[in-house]
Order: C-alpha cells, then structure tokens, then sequence
C-alpha cells in the first residue's frame, strides 16, 4: 500500500492539545487497521512567526503542498495582536488556501441531538439541522487587488479592498454545491448582494446558467444575502446546501455554526480541483473555532471539530468513508453518553477535559 | 410657526399601504397638536420605473433634497426582476442615501415585551433586547468604483466591486455611535475584518483614535465581524451600540433583526452631517422589512415599522421627544393588548389588518 501522506499543523492556542487527539486516532488507525499514514508536522501563525518570523516557512508550504492532506488547528493570540499585517497569524492559513487552490470550502452546520438544548435557538428549530454551506475560499475581497492603505496627505487615508470573480471561479464552486446537493437533499441555495454589488450580478448569473447546463436535476434558488442571514435565524431547517462567495461565506457559515450550539464541534474541508491524471484533490482540514487563547493549555478544550475535521479527511481525501462514518458516530455515541467538555457542558452530564474526551471517542471508535 | 415639510415616498409592494397608516398619525398630529406638517409625495422603485423609466425621477430627487425629512417605504418586487441594473428599485433607494449623504443609518435592534416568545431564539436571551446598530451608508462596496462587469473574451467574464474607506468616513460614523452610546448604556463594539481587509485594517486604527481623542469615557470594544454575527446569536444582550461598515452593517442588521422577532416591527433612520449653519441634517426614514409582495395590496401588513420609522423622524429631525416617544409607547400599548397583524399573530390575541392597527396606535397615541 502506498503512505498516506499526512501533514499536521496545530498552529496557536488550542491547536495543539486539539491535534494531539487526532495524532492518537491516527496511530490507533496505523496500528490496528493498517491505515498506512505517515505523518509530518510544521508551524504555522504565531508559533510559525515566533520560529521564523512568517506565519509559514517556505519549508512548510512545500511540505504543505506535496502532502495528501493538511490538518490544520487554529492560528492568532493576543500576543500577535500588532505584528505587521504581512506576517499576521491568519496570514499563513490565507497563504495555503492561495497556493493549495483550495477555492471549496465545505462547512457543514449540523445539530448534534444530544446538543439541541444548547442552541440559542428554540430546540425545535435546531434539531435534526443538517446544513451544507459551500463557501468560495481563494477568491472575492480575499485576495483581489488593488488592496491597500493610501495616504492622501491632509491626515487622510484610504483602506481599498477588491471583491473580484471571474466566471470559471463562480463555476467550479456551484458545480461543488451542486454534486454535494445530489448526495443529500438535492437542493442548493446560492446567496449573492445581486442588488447592490456587480459580483453579485456574475455570481448570480453563472450560477444559474451553471445549472441550466448540468443541474437542472438539483433544485436551485437564489437569495439575498442579507435576507439568507435573516432565513437562516428564522427558520434554518429550510436549507440543505448553501452556495457563497468568501466573505459572505465566513460572515454565514459562522452564524450557521453558531445556530447550532455546538461551535466547538463543527468541522471544515477546503478542497482543490481534482488533479487530472491522478484525480486526487489538494485539500486542509480545520475545525470552524478559533484558537481560543483564554483556554490554551489548560487541558479543557473541546478536540471534537478537529476530530471530526479528521473524519471529513478520511472521506475527501481517502474515501476511508466507513471509517469517516465510524469516527462520526464515534462522536456522536460519546455525546449521547453524557460525556461533554465544558463548553457543551449540561445538567447531569460529566465534565472531562481534552484528553479524556479523545480517549472517550477512540473507545467508541 | 415654520412649516416642517416632509416629503413621502411609499414605493412598492407594502409601502403604500403602511405609508397610509403614517399618513393618518400625520392628519392627527396637524389637527389636535398643531404640528404643522406639510406632505408631498413622490415615487420610488419600480413604481417610478413604470411610470418615468427611472427608479427615481430628478423632480422627485429635488423635492428629496428640499425636504426636512423623506419617509420611505419599501421597494422591489418580481416585475421588476429584470430591469437593467442601473433603473433596479434599489438603485432609487442608493442615489436618496449617496446624493442627501445619509452617511449614518441607526437601526435599533429591539425586542417588544410582548412579542419575545415570536423570536426564534429562546425568550430569556432577548427578552429586553436594546441594541443600537450604527450602520455606515454612504460608503464601502455599495459605492466604491471600479463596479463592473468586463467582458475578458474566452466565454470569460469579471465582476468587480470596490470597498472604499477614508479616514474622514470612518471618524465622522464613529462620532455617532459614540454620542449615541453616551445616551444610552455607554458602550460601543466596532466590527471590521481587519484580519483580511486593509480597509477593515484603517477602520480599526480610526476608530480606535477617534475614541482617545474625543470619546474616552465611553467603553469601546472590537470585534471581527464574523465574530459579531456569532455573537449576535449567542448572547446578544451584550452589545449596546454596534458601528460597522454598510456592507457588513447590512447583513449584521438584519441578523440582528430577526432576533427580535418583530422584524415587521423595526424602523430605521438615515442621517447626514448637521449643517454648518442651521444645524438641520438632511434625514430619511425607512421599516427594515421590504415591499413583501407576496402580502401586498391584501390590506394585512404590519404597517407599525413605517410608524416606528415616523416616531424616529419626530424624534431626529424635529426634536419632538414627547411625542416620539408617546408614539412608540402607543405601540407598546397596542401589542400588549394583544392587538396584532398576521406576521406577528399568537395564541389568544386578536388579528387585525393594517388600517385598523394603525387606528388602535393612533387611539392610544
Ligand atoms: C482566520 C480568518 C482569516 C478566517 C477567514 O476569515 O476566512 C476565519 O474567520 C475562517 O472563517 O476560516
Ligand atoms: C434594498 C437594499 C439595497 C438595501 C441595502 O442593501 O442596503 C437593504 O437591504 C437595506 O438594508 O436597506
């Protein structure tokens, strides 16, 4: 069998103790299934500015980009609250989402049952919610440019960032949303600012002639971003795939991940175009939460979204979808038996810390 | 006494008829108090499509700009889904803001007592809701040039938008949110992306300035706009005054709008600079809820956020404290005596249509 090849980058804050719990399912998966992974690790975001004075080393991003799959935990802290803005944490993330081509980001907002309660929203609205939200990731007011800081003299200055997309960028992400709507309820919403913004226009456009070509099987509708940030507090049951550029999809899908009480749950695939020879798609892994720096290193962080970011890995990368399913339900199985970190803590469940709670899950696995 | 002249737009869909409401508190006001309003009236939207081609005509624009005060209705609708971008509804609504330099749209996020268990969110976390939401207008990608499509051959094309911020923009909304905050709980939360955005980058810095310059007693927080969205779900009886961009004012309102429950319910206003000489600013007001067409004409909407929006105009442009705040409290009355149009219907309480609760709040006015 040949390696799997898999490169790690824990990155600040909680990272760490959340991918130590990966790197235990990984070896169990070496040991007692033959899984064949070879792993590498590397620094990314402030540990990497630290190191090296980037927020990832040329050295990492090759290794980065020669990989099967990157898992990734979290980056930023207040200790690099004023580094310049060239090497700020989040740089290093935005750096391989660049040059990995990773545009499809795929976020999936689902309620755990045993976690309905903790939604902010009425139980009844969040239970059973199982959204999809494929979010643009390497274009938009990401990385178009001009992006700048002008000084106009007279003590003025101007901040200039440009949203740019191009048909062949609003193409492949729709096909992405429409392929994954076709493996579960067969319906994709796609959310632009058609009324006020030009992209919105293209986006709008290229989407509906994208399915009008190959799609016309999957159910599509169109709506205003806005109003999809209104929908989906009001009634989020009604989505299934969610379609967006990058910066509506990072305001939408955090919303998303909040409507589902489980923030420290949710996990997310970036992925790149098939490769045309091999058919294998770049692709990084990494939980929605942040680093989290108020509970860096007190051993009490939920590793569950980067365990199931794992899972998601296991089916992208490695079509291993049995073993995705397993460790999902692994998750949920714990769940179920009252067994919560403090973040997802509630009446009459026991409280573990991080390693506990991996353990837990590897039990079950 | 001076007259005080209002100019009325009731536009499309709902408009018209929740406008009529207004129309009447306005005849009252003149009749009992003196008031000494004088009305004219114009067209916005696709009805000033239909009927000039224009989604605003440069009479109706100057009546605009001669007025104290605009109250706007609602506009758009699925008649007018395919006219050219540059004559769509909205583009009426955008030259009002940009050519009257409505810089500063104040949106409250409120929660009625009455109407806490509507929300979707549960009751104890918005029950007493009183966010203020400062919203830049005139500014960002809603205006910023180049916003176009080029055509790059190959099947190809490229729709671009430009988010543009000056110093001068960025310190002038920040001034209001910080006097707004002093009349209220004293706290201001900022959001931007300064993580990927170099005008998110300028926003921060400015604000951040303005508030040691000038505005030091009041408690200033920052948050990335993502963050804030999350948060607004979460927990959003932390936030007293929010200041943020228009685009991500735009999705962060009406998120915080939909908490409330009332989102028929919520009312807006768009300021300009005072003048130099008289101290008047140029003012328009707007409900958050749009044209509704699906209802409209059928005499059922909620015409109580377009009589909000009025009580914001007695309160901003005309300084009539008293009856604003009279005017709101008839409102809170009505509700409480379970007086409600089909949007916010619950058990128990008595359905009315729009003419006869706006009698119910002008007999409790
Ligand atoms: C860390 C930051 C650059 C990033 C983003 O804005 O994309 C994050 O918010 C996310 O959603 O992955
Ligand atoms: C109608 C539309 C142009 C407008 C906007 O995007 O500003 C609306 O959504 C609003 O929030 O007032």
């Amino acid at each position: 069998m040949t390696a799997r090849n898999l490169f790690l980058l824990p990155g600040d804050g909680i990272g760490p103790e959340a991918m130590g719990e990966v790197r235990k399912i990984i070896a169990y998966m070496n040991e007692a299934m033959n899984a064949g992974f070879v792993t590498d690790e590397g620094l990314v975001g402030g540990s990497a500015y630290d190191a090296h004075g980037a927020a990832i080393s040329e050295g990492d991003m090759q290794k980065a980009l020669a990989a099967d799959a990157v898992l990734f935990g979290a980056v930023g802290g207040p200790k690099w609250d004023s580094v310049p803005y060239e090497v700020r944490p989040e740089a290093g993330l935005l750096r391989l989402r660049k040059d990995l081509q990773l545009f499809a980001n795929l976020r999936p907002a689902i309620c755990y049952p045993a976690l309905a309660s903790a939604s902010s929203l009425k139980p009844e609205l969040v239970e059973g919610l199982d959204i999809l939200i494929i979010r643009e990731l390497t274009g938009g007011v990401y990385f178009g440019e001009p992006k700048e800081i002008i000084d106009l003299g007279n003590g003025q200055k101007r901040g200039i960032d440009t949203q740019v997309y191009d048909t062949y960028e609003i193409e492949r992400i729709a096909g992405v949303a429409f392929e994954m709507a076709r493996t579960r309820q067969n319906r994709v919403c796609s959310m632009e600012k058609r009324n006020v913004m030009k992209s919105g226009v293209l986006w709008n456009q290229v989407v509906t002639e994208t399915h009008k070509a190959k799609y016309s099987d999957v159910q599509l509708e169109h709506m205003l971003a806005d109003a999809g940030g209104m929908q989906l507090v009001r009634q989020p049951k009604q989505f299934d795939v969610i379609v967006t550029d990058n910066l509506f999809g990072d305001m939408l899908s955090d919303v998303a991940a909040m409507l589902t009480g489980s923030l420290g749950m949710l996990p997310s695939a970036s992925l790149g175009a098939p490769d045309g020879k091999t058919g294998k798609r770049k692709a990084l892994y990494e939980p929605v939460h942040g680093s989290a720096p108020d509970i860096a290193g007190k051993g009490v962080a939920n590793p569950i979204a980067m365990i199931a970011s794992f899972a998601m890995c296991l089916r992208y990368s490695f079509n291993l979808v049995k073993e995705a399913d397993d460790l999902e339900k692994a998750i949920a199985n714990v769940l179920d038996k009252g067994i919560r970190t403090g973040d997802i803590m509630a009446d009459g469940a026991r409280q573990v810390g991080t390693v506990e709670m991996g353990d837990a899950i590897l039990a079950e696995f």
